[in-house]
């Protein structure tokens, strides 16, 4: 997974830019109860774990992740937010040292796009809820990203960055499915919640938070795998740039959607 | 303009349907002041009519809309409903026999989509305003629909619709263009606020109020002329609407956006 997220300090900024710019959109309405314990599922470089942490102060959060590195730069990150609810963990998400109905609450953000079998995982962290627990999913879905001025050059850019992923095993357009997945893996009282990102010049914070640092950073971010893969020419995906960045300007929009959904184990 | 709104029976229901599910989401937020004289500009059968007139039972409404029929069934439909604060005319938007600065505000729900100069249309309006005046703007987006299952031939489908509205004259993708057209107009304090539909089947009434009966219907109607005009053969077209169809399903989602901008005359 090395063209996705949080794997270089390149990717870290972004991810925080990401983060603090959607902070509000994405989070706003998760809180957890004092004392609850809460299953933070890749965490990566902890991009939302300081957020969780501080929208939540007197929960407790068990944050984990694949990758020894990233979970090294969410220690440092909360611990220099002075957070002290927060305890880190490297492991794999499918052999967690937890034991059944372990946590009041799970919380996965930006974690199924990357797994083949998203399903499963679901599957496997439901058991590690009690009963009446919550499971908290965020994702985005590149095929939400629509904007003025259009751009074919800029849609096959973004089709590289979805097929890099696909390759990998992953779904860049899961967002729209979690309602599906949540309910095959038997959750109950699935509520989805769409976040959509729209910017347009009257949103500067947005125009350079998102569209230029998230959005299009992600998709340069592909341009040397993708033109590598043979995905597209180098021409092409830089005309898809050029478009991208076209749509910061005065007349331009940006539209983007994440999903939120939020259902419980019964 | 014959496959588009509002010219058959069968739109005109079809119409009502989207009115009937969507008129929280679009119109909750558009109430006027007592008093205040409103211009809706190409109010088609009246689908928006009733619910401005509801909302806004002290303000007077002046409706109008190039079609004789479509006025005399939102007339029809306004009275049977039984309000008094609507009054209807036939013409053209670009010859409306009004003395300019006539009105406190103005109404234009999917009306742009239609014209092959939006700006030269929010401009002859603008003339009617009053300084200080609001312009209220509703638009879809046939860009902004995708679903769970995707289907390519659920897409070339929704494709067929678009080029038949572009060879029109029209844009159905004109949603998401709303801050730049009234920022060319020389409207001020644009705001543009997205109505996103989404449609799981936790939500059964915008299952077949929306996913079905609005958007579905909508495509099946341009069935006959975009085969005849070799846009699509046949069996894809068929396909793709199954495919529509097939996000009804318990597992299937749906989503669309309109947009919805609201801006000053200054």
């Amino acid at each position: 997974m090395k063209y996705v997220h949080g794997y270089d300090q390149r990717e870290n900024i972004r991810l925080q830019d990401q983060a603090s710019t959607l902070v509000e959109l994405l989070h706003y309405d998760t809180a957890y109860p004092a004392g609850s314990q809460v299953l933070e599922a890749g965490c990566g470089v902890g991009a939302q774990t300081v957020t969780l942490a501080e929208n939540s102060p007197d929960a407790r959060f068990t944050s984990v992740d694949i990758s020894e590195s990233s979970i090294a730069e969410a220690r440092r990150k909360t611990e220099q937010a002075g957070f002290i609810n927060v305890s880190f963990k490297q492991c794999d998400i499918f052999k967690l040292p937890f034991k059944p109905k372990s946590f009041d609450h799970v919380f996965v953000c930006f974690l199924l796009e990357h797994l083949a079998k998203p399903v499963e995982a679901l599957n496997y962290l439901k058991k590690l809820l009690k009963v009446n627990g919550t499971m908290t999913v965020i994702e985005g879905d590149h095929g939400s990203a629509y904007f003025y001025p259009d751009s074919e050059a800029a849609n096959k850019a973004i089709q590289c960055q979805v097929e890099l992923q696909r390759r990998d095993g992953g779904n860049a357009n899961i967002g729209r499915e979690l309602y599906p997945l949540l309910n095959a893996s038997g959750f109950n009282s699935i509520r989805v919640s769409p976040r959509m990102v729209y910017v347009d010049s009257s949103r500067p914070k947005l125009v350079e938070g998102f569209t230029r640092n998230t959005f299009t950073a992600m998709i340069d971010g592909v341009r040397k795998s993708s033109i590598e893969a043979g995905l597209v020419d180098e021409e092409t995906f830089d005309e898809g740039i050029k478009a991208l960045l076209r749509t910061t300007e005065p007349d331009g929009v940006f539209c983007y959607t994440f999903f939120k959904a939020i259902a419980i184990k019964q």
